[in-house]
Parts: C-alpha cells; sequence; structure tokens
C-alpha cells in the first residue's frame, strides 16, 4: 500500500512538472505569430482555441470570402425559410455576428477576409498574400501555419454549367442568391443534380417548404450511395416518392439546356429525357481545396486530401491542417478516408490549435456518423456500409430489425428500422445505419452505436448496450440490442435468413425458383391480400397455430418464413427445425421493411 | 502467412467443434424441465428464449397474480390515459395479449397463474406451489429453476397506510383500479409520497392529464436524491412547480389520515400540516422480493438482492435468479447495486436462459442508466453523480455546460444543460446527467455517454465522441464534446470554477463574503435587472469590451465571471489570467441553470 502510494504521489509530482513545463512553454509561445488560412469552420474554431490557451499570441485568419464563420450545413434550412435571416447562420448563441469586428473586439483575432491566400513560402515561413478587389499583393510571415481551407463543389464536365440560375450550395452569397429568386417566384420547376445528403435536404427545403416541383437526378441506382444500403435508401426514396419529389436514380445530367439570355431551361439526362426547370442545384459532391498544399511541396494523397498526423501536422512540421482539406484514419477499415463534415472540422481544428500552442492532444481519426432529415424521416449510418465492408474484404453480414422507437404503446411511437453490420469471423460491429421518424430516436441508437464501434464492439456487446429506459423515450429491449441479439443469433447458427436482394428476386419473377412458398406468419387479415394475389405462392399459417399445425405443411418445398420484423418468423424456424422441417428460411427484416420500400409486386 | 492461415484455420475447426459440442448439449437437454418463478418481466423473457434456444424443453412459469407479462413501466401512461386499455399493456407488438393462452399456444410455455410458490427443497429439485383461490399445494420437480421473483413496494411505516384511497403502483389491478376511481370523478386532490421516478410519473399523470390537484411530499430535499444532483433535481423541481404541482420537500408523511367509512383524508406531514386528499400514492421505492431464496438458503446480500455470479447463477449452480430481485455490478463504482428496471431485467432474463441451455453468455453489470418524461422535461443520468462519486472516494468534480441540442438556428432547438461527473486523478468519467426538452436530445447523449463510461473513457475521449451531425438534431460542436472540453480545461487547471452551491450561498447572504463582485459579461439588457438589485455588487462589462476596457476592472475583489452557458466567462478568465488580474473564478452553469433552478434572490 505504502509503496502504491508512493507511486502514486511521484506520478503525481511529475503530472505537476509537466504542468509547469507546459505552462512555461506556453508563455514563451505568446507573441508567436499564427497564420490560420481558411476563415469558416475548423479555421475560426482553431483561433478561438489559440486564444483562449495563448491570449497573447498573434492570430491572423486569412479567406478569401467577405462573409466568413458561417454554418454552411444550415445553409439548405435557410433556403427553406426555417432560418428566416443568413445573419443566423453567422452569429454566435449569445446572437453576436461573427464578422471581423467580432473578431477583432471579442476575440483579438484579425480577420483578413477578401483576401487569398496565393501561396506558401516553407523557407521563408511566409504567405503571399492578394488582395481580391484590387489584386494588391502582400506577404505575412507566420511562426506556425494552419491550412483549413475547406472544400470545394464538384462540378459536372457536362455543357450549361455557367448558365444563369446553375447553383451550388456551397458558401452564403449562393444561399442568399437562391432563396431570393425563390421568395420572388422566379422558381416553378427545380432539379437537384446528386443524391448525397445536400442534395436530398435541397430537395426537401424547395419541395416542402416552398412548392417547387423538384426533381432529383442521380446517377447511380440509389440515394445515399456508400453511405446507406440499398434496403435503407429504397425506403428513403419510397418516402420523398411519396412526397413528390420525382427521382431519377440511375440517370445522369448529360447537359444544362438553355433558354433565354443564357437562363437555365432544363437538364437533358444520358436517356434522353429533358427535365425543364428555372433552376439546377448542382450537389454533386466536394473535393479537398488542397492545391496551396500541394503546390508548397506538402503531401497530400492521391484522392486530394492534405496528409497529416494525430496532432493535424502536415509533412511540415510548422504547418498544420484541419477540416475539409484533410483526409483522417477511418477507425474501422484502417484506412485514410475522406468526411467533409463541420463536426469533424471543429473537432480537427481544436486539435490543431492544441498542438500549435504545445499542448500534445490528438485526433484519432473517426467512422464517419452521418444522419440526415428528410421530410418525416430521418436516415443516419455509422461505419461501414454491407457494400465498403465487403470491399474492405470483411466476412461481413447484416441483421435487419424493426423496433418500436419508444413503448410499443406509447402514443408517439414510430418503427426504426435498422440495419447492423458485422464481421461474422471476429463478431466485431462494422456499421449501424437506420431509418426513423422525424425525432432524434435514431440519432440516440446512431450516436451509443458509434462510441461502441469505435471501441471495437461485438455484436455480443451490442446486446447489452444500457440504453435508458422508460416508456416515452425506449423499450424494455432496445432497438440496439435487438440488433446485437439477431447478430448472435445469425453467427451462432441458430438463424438462417434470406436477403431481401434476394427474396424480391424470387418476387420479381416468381417461377424462376423450383418448389418454394411464402410462410405467411402474421394475422389471417395481413396475409389475405397476398393469398389473393399470389395463390398457392402465399401460405398464411398465424404465428400461434403452428405448433399445433405444422403437419400441415408441405415437405416438398423451401418456406420462406414471413412475418413483420422477423422475430415470429425466427422464432417459427427454431420450432421447424427441431420437428425436422429444416428446409426454410427467415425473411430478414419482414414486411416492415417491404412495406416502406415499396415494390411494383406488392399487392395493391 | 502459412503460420497464420494454418492458425486460423485451426481456430476455425475450433469453433466449429464447439458449435457441435454445444448443439449435443442442447439435444441432451430438451426434455429437461425449466421452472421459473416470476411471470412479469425476467420470467417471460427467460422462458421464451429458452423455447427458441430449445425448443422441445419443457417450461413451466409460476406467477402468484392472475395477470402476468405486462409492461409495468407503463403503468403511469395508462392511468393518465395515453394509453387507453390495460390490455396494451400486456399485449404483443403484433397486438397478443400475453395470457397463459398465448404463452401456451404460441410459446408452448405452461403459465400457472394465481399460484404462490410456498418454498424450495433443493436437495429433491421441487418447488411447492399453492393455488392462490383454493388453498390447494402440489409439488413440481425441475432440473434448473430460475428466479425472477421480481420486487415488492416499501410501506411506510405509518398509520393509515391501510386506508381505501392508499395505493401503490406495482401491479396491473391497482393501476386499473387507480384509473376507474379518477375517470369516475372520485378524486379531486391527491398526494404522492415519494419523489423517485415513478411518484414523478404519477404526478404528471395526475395533474397534466387529469387535472387532479396534486401535492408531491419527498422526505430528502429534492427529488431524485441519489440519482440527480441538486442543480439538475432544482431545475425538475422548478418545472413540476410550474405545472402546479405542490412540491413538500424535505417533508416526509406521519400520518395518512382517515375520512369516512375508512377512507383516505389526507397527509399529516412531519411539519404538522395536514394535505387534504381524495388519493394517496405510494411510490416509496421498491424491495427485491429474496425472502423464497433466503429461506432456500441461497445467498442473499444485507440489502436483499439475491447474489449472482456474471451467468445469473445463485449459489446454487441448478438455480439461477434475474430481474428486480438481484444485485448486480455497477461498472464504475465496482460494487454491487440494486437497479430495478424492466430494461436489465430483459437483459439479465435472456443470458440466465442462455446458460440454463448451455450457452455461456455473460452479464457484465450496469451503470444505472435512467430517463424520465416530467411534463415539457427529460431528465436523465448514467453512471455515478457527484454525491455518489465522492462517497466512493473518487476525486471527483463536475462540468456544468448548457448547449444547445441541435443548431441554435434550428427552430425546434431546445437547452440541453449537462452535469459531467469525472475523476480529476485518473481522467475517467463516472457519470452524465441533464435536463432537456421533451424530445429524445438528453437520451441520445446519456446513451452515447453510457456506452463511454462503460467502456472507461476519459473526459478526452468525451471531447471526441463522433455524435452525427446535422443541425436538426445536433451542433457542429456536440453537447457531450463541451461537456468534455470544460472538463479538460478544469483537470488542466486552464478553468477555475465556482459551483453553483456556493454561488447560491454567497447570494442567499451577499454581504457574508467580503470583496467581491459578479462581473456580467452578457449583453446590458440582461444584467440590468440585476444592476438594478445589486447596485455594486453587480457590474457589467459586455464580453466584446472586454479587451479594451479591463483595465476598469476593480483589483481588490474577487470578480465571479458570469455569462448565459459560462463559455464567455472562461475565455475572459483566460484573459484576465493573461493580464494579471487572477483573483477571478468562473460561475459554472450560469444564468442558463439559474434561471431554470430559480432562486429567492433572483430579480422578478
Amino acid at each position: 500500500m505504502l509503496l502504491l502510494a508512493g507511486a502514486f504521489r511521484a506520478w503525481a509530482m511529475m503530472l505537476v512538472s509537466i504542468g509547469i513545463i507546459i505552462k512555461i512553454l506556453l508563455e514563451k509561445r505568446m507573441g508567436e505569430r499564427i497564420v490560420i488560412i481558411g476563415g469558416v469552420a475548423a479555421g475560426p474554431k482553431a483561433a478561438c482555441r489559440i486564444k483562449r490557451l495563448s491570449p497573447r499570441a498573434e492570430v491572423v485568419v486569412i479567406d478569401q470570402d467577405a462573409l466568413i464563420s458561417y454554418g454552411g450545413c444550415g445553409i439548405p434550412y435557410y433556403v427553406s425559410g426555417d432560418v428566416a435571416d443568413e445573419k443566423e447562420l453567422r452569429s454566435t448563441s449569445f446572437h453576436m455576428l461573427r464578422d471581423e469586428f467580432f473578431f477583432d473586439k471579442a476575440k483579438r483575432v484579425t480577420a483578413m477576409t477578401s483576401t487569398r491566400a496565393i501561396s506558401i513560402d516553407r523557407a521563408e515561413k511566409t504567405v503571399l498574400l492578394q488582395d481580391v478587389k484590387t489584386g494588391a499583393e502582400e506577404t505575412v510571415s507566420y511562426d506556425k501555419l494552419l491550412l483549413a481551407t475547406g472544400s470545394q463543389p464538384f462540378i459536372l464536365p457536362i455543357p450549361g454549367v455557367d448558365l444563369d440560375g446553375v447553383f451550388t450550395v456551397t458558401d452564403m452569397h449562393k444561399a442568399i442568391e437562391i432563396k431570393a429568386r425563390i421568395a420572388k417566384g422566379q422558381v416553378g420547376k427545380a432539379v437537384v443534380i446528386g443524391g448525397g445528403a445536400i442534395g436530398i435536404e435541397m430537395a426537401e427545403a424547395l419541395k416542402d417548404l416552398w412548392g417547387v416541383e423538384t426533381s432529383l437526378v442521380e446517377f447511380q441506382k440509389q440515394l445515399l450511395p456508400n453511405i446507406l444500403d440499398w434496403p435503407m435508401a429504397a425506403m428513403l426514396a419510397q418516402h420523398m416518392d411519396d412526397k413528390d419529389v420525382h427521382l431519377y436514380l440511375g440517370e445522369s445530367a448529360a447537359e444544362i439546356v438553355a433558354g433565354d439570355a443564357d437562363h437555365v431551361a432544363g437538364v437533358r439526362l444520358s436517356s434522353g429525357k429533358t427535365l425543364d426547370c428555372d433552376m439546377v442545384i448542382m450537389a454533386t459532391g466536394v473535393r479537398p481545396r488542397s492545391e496551396l498544399a500541394k503546390e508548397a511541396g506538402l503531401h497530400v494523397s492521391s484522392k486530394g486530401g492534405i496528409v497529416v498526423n494525430e496532432r493535424m501536422q502536415t509533412s511540415d512540421p510548422t504547418i498544420y491542417a484541419a477540416g475539409d482539406c484533410v483526409e483522417i484514419p477511418h477507425l474501422v477499415s484502417g484506412r485514410s478516408f475522406y468526411a467533409p463534415l463541420g463536426s469533424l472540422a471543429n473537432k480537427e481544428g481544436r486539435v490543431a490549435a492544441d498542438n500549435i500552442v504545445g499542448i500534445p492532444t490528438i485526433f484519432k481519426g473517426a467512422i464517419g456518423s452521418f444522419i440526415l432529415k428528410a421530410f418525416d424521416f430521418s436516415a443516419a449510418s455509422t461505419g461501414l456500409s454491407l457494400e465498403s465492408a465487403l470491399a474492405e474484404g470483411f466476412d461481413a453480414d447484416v441483421s435487419l430489425t424493426s423496433s418500436s422507437d419508444r413503448a410499443h404503446f406509447f402514443p408517439t411511437q414510430q418503427v426504426l428500422c435498422l440495419q447492423l453490420v458485422f464481421d461474422r469471423r471476429t463478431r466485431r460491429v462494422l456499421g449501424l445505419q437506420g431509418i426513423g421518424g422525424a425525432s432524434d430516436a435514431l440519432l440516440a441508437r446512431i450516436d451509443a452505436a458509434a462510441v461502441a464501434i469505435t471501441a471495437g464492439a461485438t455484436v455480443d456487446d451490442f446486446g447489452n448496450i444500457e440504453m435508458a429506459y422508460a416508456p416515452p423515450f425506449s423499450t424494455a429491449i432496445d432497438a440496439i440490442n435487438a440488433a446485437g441479439y439477431v447478430a448472435e443469433n445469425l453467427i451462432d447458427g441458430r438463424m438462417r435468413q434470406m436477403r431481401l436482394e434476394l427474396f424480391y428476386a424470387w418476387m420479381e419473377n416468381v417461377t424462376s425458383q423450383p418448389d418454394w412458398l411464402v410462410l405467411d406468419v402474421r394475422h389471417p387479415k395481413q396475409a389475405k391480400p397476398f393469398m389473393e394475389k399470389y395463390g398457392d405462392l402465399w401460405l398464411n399459417l398465424p404465428y400461434e397455430q403452428v405448433r399445433d399445425r405444422y403437419a400441415e405443411l408441405p415437405t416438398d418445398k423451401t418456406l420462406v418464413i414471413f412475418c413483420n420484423a422477423g422475430s415470429r418468423s425466427f422464432e417459427i424456424q427454431r420450432l421447424l427445425d427441431s420437428v425436422g422441417l429444416e428446409n426454410n428460411i427467415v425473411l430478414a427484416g419482414g414486411y416492415n421493411f417491404i412495406k416502406r420500400m415499396g415494390a411494383d409486386w406488392l399487392p395493391v
């Protein structure tokens, strides 16, 4: 015990010494000049953190725009009108506008707006600047430099992208112009190109709040490619369709067609069809803005992201980088990836600031947590999708569950459809994605999952995640636990499932497979429309009668067991297996998934 | 590589062998009789899981009540009318009533209701049963026994508890009777005894939905003692008060007063005051129901919980226990604790079931996640409170933050007040608690925190928790990250804070301390009422002017820096320290906390 106490004391003294050393280092650094290129998210965050850590440091923020430090992710909500004034996107939570004056007065940070950084002289430790309005050049020297140059929109290499009425959603000026045109009634029809997050949010803003007739074009066959797997993306598409957004999936924009006076008149698709419109929103993704870094000889990846270490240092130790211009480690795949999100930009900016003043904080990476509101739905994911996991070489599989987001007897209850992605060999959970209502219910499960996945949790750990429970918020067996349970049953060979992709293929051509039928264990009323449409292919034996009546089941056919959520199907599979009727398979996800995804073959 | 591949193959074959062995064991166990005593949560869960794992096992569930397998946590929502029919609490999500018939038909589980387990003969492996209605006795033998005997309400040892109109909220019959009386208009005034979760939920049900004049009596000085620390509990109390629930905190019920015909007429408090009422809800907590276990010689803790190992085995390896009758390990304190929650009962029941059929699953314990809806507020906690952490010997401290639950420009935004409890020595996070709006926003942060705390996260880890970000759901710097940041700043000595308890003490007697004043850095309009009330004690120097005007500040007084959330105060502290004005301290939490907590000394 004494020994232990002694060790503790030594350790405590060491901590104190480290504290003193850090303090001395901080003092020494006071008076250093830190130049930050980029004034939207990571840049201002780092600037303010540096000033809090080291109030006497000289901090200069350079931005080519006149407007800085805004919440770019809020643009769709400004366009929709949820946010009345663009200034709200540029204000603090205590309602002060974050302009040059604010940075000077409140933070003593020099914000040089409308100023472009032209080049970096690493030997001299200077940056060549140019006044955007006058063209005048000047040089600023730095002790430490932070590149927070952000991203730039990818512009499709097609004719017509420069026409009047074609917009990207990347800065406040464009956002203001888009909203002004809509508000003036100049936009009756709009085409959004790109089915990623910004495209979907903009489609909702145009359609839901302004009633603009809106089409969305995505060249891949689903919305949110690389983020959601097909079943979830199909639910989202069905919902957008229900809300009268016209979706053109698997089609690309071939040309933006001109009307009068170089104004956009339509978008011609690869199929030949032309969509008439007064406005085009091009939301085809962003790319890291890293030319400055590249020209300065810093290490930039083949995909264009600035390469940094855990302390956000570039290949030049006096130059840091953070935000949408960098690549970061993916903590599941182990590769670096590009994650241009305001939330990560702030974290990275803070870590850069700490290191710039001598506090050795680290940023380990991320797993790509994502959430989106689309009309009455939320869609979210964290970690790897099934498709990505398979591409990374994992022995990946999924569990599909549809649980209540709160007690099934609670009035505001909605179904939460989840897909857990896991590795069968190691039992590790690789990702979780889902579709829920327009509440924070899905957020809660995704956030808890993100922490667990980052910590290396297995499917067994997911079964035991301790979610706070009360009927207005959750169920006794939380959706996230249920997802873990099903995954356990799959890995341990207690459950055999048919994936929705395969079931859709069979249903689209029911005679393509010999000797199978659907065993629908739901209530006869629920099964009736299917039985009427599919005759002998669709057999109804209600769940609670199977133990008494399984002898009536055909033994020469594969039984695809069908219920709403898959849980009754699993139980029936266990029963049938135990009595020798092993030629059966559970339909993963069940009707709760299918009715949200929609299908041509569903009874009307 | 070959070696590695060989090792993998050996490992894979080992897994296959284990699978075969488990299967053989399962087959062997088929036909075993498993007796489960208790039919509410853990019992039915285990029964159904056993039948899924081992469909031919014989499973018997014994319960002294006629009604089984209900969601007891839903009772307040049934009383309120949110849930129209009590059957909804006893139904599956696919709307089948979970009665004896259902258990027989759908599960092939024998449910013996209205049957009391009298004693256990461990040598003979039998249980003596008694029919509650006829008194007839019989003996049932078991191969494995599961005790899921649940909890019983604690009844205050005061006169009058047997009067007509005095209810506990512990089974469906009482719930039905309570609601029937209210619906018939027999309840004009009610007194709830006990300020725990059930007491608060019942007070809301009575007041909000039925308009019953409701008082709540709690003998400790705050609501939710041992769960929330005082600042959070004070916010909740203020909100209940705003909703016209009459709170009597720090007062105990001395007697339940009789009126006509042995019907309750009031509750006399320890202060002497009598509260008139037609109904008393006694919600003074529950105790494990462990007499049967104790009489059978099983190990029961001094607090009455049945002691089990990680596989939910009691001290007799053929007898398992799960649910409200057991104690489980607390994964932060390292002690066993009592956590009677439906969510944990289900998890424990599932683990018991696995082990009963020979699958060695484990239940590691819990950290006590908790959430509650109270009118327009949510209150939640996970891990240890500050008070508990100090009592456990941790070097505990707290960070108080009040962040937006979604982008501050998003229309439905509400403030989320969080308290992070951490250990200064190890930097480990010990707990998180908070107050939010009646959404799932607080749930999301508590659930993510619960996973992180269970994994042993530090305050630094909290700063980097990856919360899914989009303006309708969260902020770029999430509330949970902000809580971690403040904790880091506190531990690293960059921030010195004054706790709210001390500030309240100073404000309640402003002359008790010499030479201090409040430096309010908010907008002059916000500071004005305080300046008018407190004169020289209250100095306003707006945040953005401090860098220009700090020389005007008095140097002979302690400055308590005051803002809405504490973040501007922290920045000003850093600035003042850097210019030698180190006699200053940040008011933790700030006005966002104080205005929700209320105080006599606040300007009206």
